[in-house]
């Protein structure tokens, strides 16, 4: 259960009813329901009454220090357990809020009234620890387990892991074995490309239970495997594998970002990009990477085309005869970004995200990529369809799977 | 309310829920509440009774032509009204059907249930026209108006138009105002600070209603006004803005991307950026800004030292002597941004994002920014909390904060 009047009000998307129905996958139990719920206390109420008729309840958010944070008392009363003031947590709130209240040259008088609502849980509720000033909280009614975790997504997944560590929920999972998870992750092929090939090859079901998702232009189709299932699982991957092996580019949980930096380090290689309409986007994904300082060198975002020149000594006449948006521009830029940041690899992006810059020949979305290896390179035209994010995205995984196919012919192995 | 197995169980995250949300409040109605349900029968019935006791009750997904589609019969039953087929539709999808099975090559006799069972729809219903083979659907109970829609998102923004055109639609909205909404945007003061101010200068109601959402590091206050509240959401602004106003970028919903690039524009500055850390984020921040071409030329992503020396023209002694995370580096990489790339302004970042990296001196998460435009330029050193893609994004923002502000001391003006 999901509190915050923002998410309700659909001025933020929620991250952590997905990451917690993950989890629980994760663990064995069956995600029953998300309830994004306001502050409105009518309706947190009636949102705890459900959530405690399951096994696992898990609310997150609404544990600040201001009179609308409801969540602790309203878990309390629903749980029928009385709300009381923990000496321990009082002291340690105040620590935290009197350093806070120097630094910000505040008196501590200001925050003491929060913190003695921050630090008020109800009876029996284990603490997991502050994120910020609220604790995060474990409470075992007479039915089910409730674990509150604060909003912002890094606390509560922060958190997550030693609510798992409480005697409650060891308990709780104690009576739930983990399915075998398998992953397959497919690029260039449609989701219902996908779909069709697990049909053919006689479908889910009988312990082996699929979900196919399209995320960022990728296909992944995960399997959930219950015990004694194995057999039947590697038979339905073999048969619905025939057919896709050409698209099937992993068979674990890695982004194509974490690909290419592994298929570089086995080679020795180092990595460049040179970016025009991502304008950054690719080095972006690549440096989310951690450790990834081993491999990527840098990049060259070259949205002005003086700076194609100067900095990637795109020729002049390369970009007054084929223009900005070219094979021929593409393929400079990349050599550019080796040469000049000294890269074994590099990929080069330009295109037209729109909505303007556009032309009759060259329209919103047409995108040219380019890599090249010590072994070769390779470019390639798109035509995507969509907005400037949605193009800009397409772009940026698409080029990192051209980088991918030019490390390697052969899939990424298991493991 | 939204179904689907994919959403509940995390491997997708909900847009319909968030869009309609903001549809709902654009129109005058308070949003109650976001119920995201698998397929299961009996929690699907349950929010369904939920649903149905709100005056209107909008349903995504399950629409789709197989048993696990349950959505249209559960909205008959829960509605009470008997499911009925509907001629006129059965023959428009089976034209549909019978085209696809032809594209398909596949018997139309693989579709005919299928058909059958997205022709049957509620009695009463008005059909808003198919998603694929699927109507979306208004249906008007004793309580609420029940609108049923397709889950894939473009569909449902699509029939979502119509929808309200219809009568019962057109009924329910004709008994509510829209309100007006007003934005107050902060940067560097904290949640509670700003909740404070609010509660200070009399706190929401009497027709103001406040959501104060941390969003991306900055402070998001939502003001709604009811018609009539205009004055005392006035007064309430001037009384809590005396203490914010140094925190107070903007009145209206701009990123600092947008708003750093308006002010380049009016100086007639060009910007670029050079980065470590971030690996290319302020960059994509600022280039994901549609038109940003005419301000920003480009960015260094200078993630390896020598690149920084190579590209940025960091001298070795300062790398050598202040290392690559410091102030000497950071102010270096701006000037040799702004020189190299041809820039009028440009700001730096470099920084520990961890996990690995860090040492004695420093620690990950600490972070030096430099901004210099020229006017003159400004450096600052932080040390954020967090993980590595929190380090990353707060620098990012920090850094276009730092941008803006260098380029105005005032803040920027409503509208």
């Amino acid at each position: 259960m999901i509190t915050g009047s923002e998410l309700v009000r659909g001025d933020r998307t929620d991250r952590n009813g997905p990451f917690l129905a993950r989890e629980a996958l994760r663990l064995g139990l069956e995600p029953a329901r998300i309830e994004i719920v306001g502050d409105r206390e009518d309706e947190l109420e009636d949102a705890l009454q459900h959530g405690l008729a399951a096994d696992l309840c898990i609310v997150s958010g609404g544990l600040g220090p201001t009179h609308d944070d409801r969540t602790v008392a309203l878990v309390a009363r629903a749980a029928g357990v009385p709300l009381e003031t923990d000496e321990h947590l009082l002291a340690e709130i105040g620590d935290v809020s009197r350093r806070f209240a120097a630094r910000s040259g505040r008196p501590y008088a200001d925050f003491e009234a929060g913190v003695r609502k921050q630090a008020t849980i109800p009876r029996g509720a284990l603490n997991l620890g502050l994120a910020g000033t609220a604790p995060g909280l474990v409470l075992e009614t007479s039915q089910a387990v409730v674990v509150v975790l604060p909003g912002p997504p890094a606390e509560l997944q922060r958190l997550w892991p030693r609510a798992i560590e409480t005697a409650p929920l060891r308990r709780l999972l104690a009576d739930v074995t983990p399915p075998e998870r398998r992953f397959l992750r497919f690029f260039g092929a449609s989701e219902s490309v996908v779909a069709k090939a697990l049909e053919a090859a006689g479908g889910d079901g009988d312990g082996v239970e699929a979900t196919i998702c399209a995320r960022d232009f990728e296909i992944h189709l995960d399997l959930l495997v219950e015990p004694g299932a194995g057999a039947r699982a590697d038979q339905l991957m073999r048969t619905m594998l025939d057919p896709l092996e050409p698209y099937l580019f992993a068979e674990r949980e890695a982004s194509v970002a974490e690909l290419v930096l592994d298929l570089c380090r086995v080679r020795g290689f180092t990595l460049a990009t040179a970016e025009s309409c991502t304008g950054g986007m690719v080095a972006e994904r690549v440096t989310a990477v951690p450790g990834s300082s081993d491999v990527f060198v840098g990049s060259i975002v070259a949205y002005a085309d003086h700076v194609k020149s100067a900095e990637l000594g795109v020729a002049r006449d390369v970009l007054s005869q084929h223009g900005a948006v070219s094979a021929e521009t593409a393929a400079a830029m990349a050599s550019g970004a080796r040469s000049r940041l000294g890269a074994d690899v590099a990929v080069a992006v330009t295109g037209i995200a729109g909505p303007g810059g556009a032309t009759q020949e060259k329209p919103v979305g047409l995108v040219h990529l380019h890599g090249e290896t010590p072994d070769g390179g390779s470019g390639l035209e798109f035509q995507f369809p969509g907005d400037r994010d949605s193009i800009r995205r397409r772009a940026t995984v698409t080029a990192l799977h051209l980088v991918r196919r030019l490390l390697t012919q052969s899939r990424d192995s298991p493991g």
